[in-house]
């Protein structure tokens, strides 16, 4: 658990980001302390009928203690040569990693890019660096990056915008930026010697096109891509139609980026329990904006509620489908509709499970869903 | 070939599992001898327009016996060393397996588990044990299971019904049981220190709650889960709906369980020739229950009839569809409808072919489907 | 770039191509010459307002030349212990190998099978054997193939047909061929030992049934398959339906066939730069039809324009949808549809990265649609 905020100052900020995030369509981006976890730390005891453990005088772990969470205190009674010593050894790592999501890492990416605007244009200046990224506490990799973030920030427009996006390339490789998913023209299409010259170190280049579809697009590097891209060259291309349909008013608008490559299992570039909760109030609608980045398929599981798929790769599904396991592979997009109608913190996580848990308690690609009364 | 049931044996087991297996939406337990295979085995000179076997004079492989099946005799007529003597030892090993299917082997998970019914609940007991499992014929491995069996008794109950889980936990870790696919609330959801505390060895813990939402689905370990799983703490959730769709009135209804961890592959917790084949009558409708538990996506393919998906993680999905091979990745299910109008027994396997065969022969995730006249 | 031809061979040769792809459901087989690219190679000097690149004062990179597309007359100028000299080494290894593209190889898969007609039934030979395959200029593989191509020869027959299949083997190892996707009786189905004996080396087998079913099917070895499939002896089985549907009706029917076995990341036998473009012109409809005979997944994503997905295994969605990355699993299909109203030549690849670029450049399953105006 982070010691460096008082309950209070955990719970006010996330009134305040409950506040901020009541605006259709707004980007979440969500700091919410670990106090929003504490719900879960209640003793079985609590729970007459159900949820209930308990010792029987067979139990042939000396020291076991049933339902207390302490695992620490515990581990104090239990020698790790016991049964019971190494299953306590284990619950307390486990127990680590949960208490301290979610975890303050330096750097945040995926959020909003604000334009330029110059003559009705809307212009993002993106630049391509090499920088130091802590994707968990204290793990610290070298990340190829658009302004210093991975994922880089996200651009948000409206179907029929105008944008130039005006890329600086301070990596030591050429490069050239992809808009996945968009249907620009040719010549603005981001492929190395097909439809233009790669971006050489040191040198910039400026594309610009009138954004031709709606939807849940990408933008990444499309030269040494497999090199680049696992790297963080990568960010959420958002397009927003000019009528949204009524299945798209939701209250929390999230975009999950996944990837899979040198810095690990990643949810937006970072692992848990660094990764960010989704916190909704009871009742709200809750967008997913899947996107797979990375080499492997991810089938995104989330408990408590399911999910309705309403958009493969930005177009529109003819009939919105319900599921709890979302399978994105690499360059594949899916948004869901979450209806938030069951209280709780829940569990949120590539179903891939060498992903998301080892010995060592939850990594990689878990998050939660909060969902407060 | 198992041998010790004789072809009178295997057949009067076939026709009273068959009947028993009449009845709407009753599970699909079907022990079958290898006479059901027997069809296959007659000799190319039965089928004169096609299907015909012929050695051309210009053969090149001395010793090719052209159509005849019986491998071990031809064996002895080409050596090892020709082409086509090592042909025969290869065909040899491959016509083994087959023969030898299905094979005995000690243990059967995925059967229905009666509850106690108490005041009206229905309780279901398990305890969490590690056994060793026969995979294969003489094939053991350390399986940590549910009441002892791989994957863990199927629970089938309807919509609305009140359920009580005890779980005692005879492990020599911590565990917990999530109820994959269930909008349960959050406190019988089953994540250690999310949700509860982890149940300690030699202790026991009771999950209850009125079952929510109908559909195929799971339940498994949730700590340490990408070990305790994979070793086989997983088994079949199955919630009936009140009123079942015309879609789903079927004669025969079989769960199959895809894992892929430290079992080998597996449906069911076996691996072939030790898969259970499933046996229908001609004109029956047959409902397959994909359930993946491992971590690899498994494209599950049928040969001689299509597949109709109707229903998605227990969801139905807006307008069934035709295919012949359904990729299930994990954490997902997909129910599927054959209408059994072809005659014969056909392959039933995963596609991605070294989960399937090797130059021994077929070995993992194969069954067939037997469509009986 | 290929230099055996002269730029107008090359164009009169695609001019061809494409006067002989109009009628209605003929199979592209379409050669085009590195020409067909030319218009991608123009200097950033054109396009003034987006598509800029400078190289500014404060660039670190010395030697860096900014626009200039010639790689190689760059690297003279950059020594490769610089940045920018080693920028310019990866690049000139990246233009290459797009130069070269469409490679010339020595043989050429998927094309046409005519079949022979006796007494309205429309015969097809297929001999099993051995032969070396240059997947990428100057590589050559061993490859198992139906008559010395890989993919084998294209069967397309119309619902209904009689059909003859006269496999003879000529391979070191026994084989059979099933007709993956199409319901044909169960002795002709090409599993050995369960529907027919193994077709041992130096015989034939004869297959013939009436095709029941339409849509993208294969045929492929059925025996030691991880191995066989693997190395080639694969191919697409077509059915056109009695009536095609509007949607349906196309300019240009193509079929794509992926694998990742023995002779690494193919598409239609072949790995970029020696794959095969395709072809259009501007407002034609083209038909991919996706054949995954590989082990792995293959997200196929198409730049510039959108895929509507109107068939599953050969049978028809029941309501197409859009997307611009489709993901193949081992023994699916997916038939899509692409208008073709987006002019130039567009990146058409496996978004699984690894399986296209390396930092020597793409390679394996890429290609690219070309769309003339």
């Amino acid at each position: 658990m982070s010691t460096d905020r008082s309950p209070s100052d955990t719970l006010s900020a996330l009134v305040r980001s409950i506040s901020s995030r009541r605006d259709f369509l707004r980007t979440a981006s969500i700091t919410v302390g670990a106090g929003a976890l504490a719900a879960c730390s209640k003793s079985p005891a609590d729970t007459p009928a159900a949820g209930t453990a308990t010792t029987p005088s067979t139990a042939p772990a000396a020291g076991a203690t049933g339902g207390t969470m302490g695992a620490h205190d515990t581990a104090k009674h239990a020698p790790a040569t016991t049964v019971a010593g190494r299953a306590d050894q284990m619950d307390a790592l486990h127990e680590k990693g949960i208490k301290a999501f979610p975890a303050k890492t330096a750097g945040q990416g995926n959020q909003l890019l604000p334009p330029r605007v110059e003559n009705g244009v809307k212009i993002y200046d993106l630049t391509a660096k090499v920088v130091q990224w802590e994707v968990e506490p204290g793990r610290m990799v070298e990340a190829w990056t658009y302004n210093g973030v991975v994922p880089a920030p996200q651009i948000r427009v409206r179907l029929g915008d105008r944008v130039r996006i005006v890329l600086k390339n301070e990596l030591p490789e050429s490069t050239a930026i992809h808009f996945h998913g968009l249907e620009v023209p040719n010549d603005q299409d981001g492929v190395p010697f097909l439809t233009q010259p790669p971006v050489k170190p040191g040198t910039s280049y400026t594309y610009e096109f009138t954004v031709p579809n709606s939807g849940s697009h990408m933008y990444h590097s499309h030269h040494n891509a497999a090199k680049q891209v696992s790297l963080g060259l990568l960010g959420a291309f958002i397009v927003e139609p000019r009528r949204p349909r009524a299945i798209e008013k939701v209250d929390v608008d999230y975009v999950m980026i996944l990837n899979d490559g040198a810095h690990g299992y990643t949810l937006n570039g970072k692992g848990f329990p660094a990764t960010e909760p989704i916190v909704v109030r009871l009742g709200q609608k809750l967008r997913v904006r899947y996107m797979n980045e990375g080499m492997m398929i991810h089938p995104m599981h989330l408990h408590g509620m399911h999910q309705t798929v309403i958009e493969k790769d930005g177009w529109p599904v003819p009939q919105p489908y319900k599921c709890d396991t979302v399978n994105i592979a690499p360059g594949e997009r899916f948004d869901v509709i979450v209806n938030c109608n069951n209280p709780g913190t829940w569990a949120f996580h590539c179903h891939i499970l060498p992903h998301a848990e080892s010995e060592h308690g939850m990594f990689g690609m878990v998050t939660a869903l909060v969902v407060q009364k």
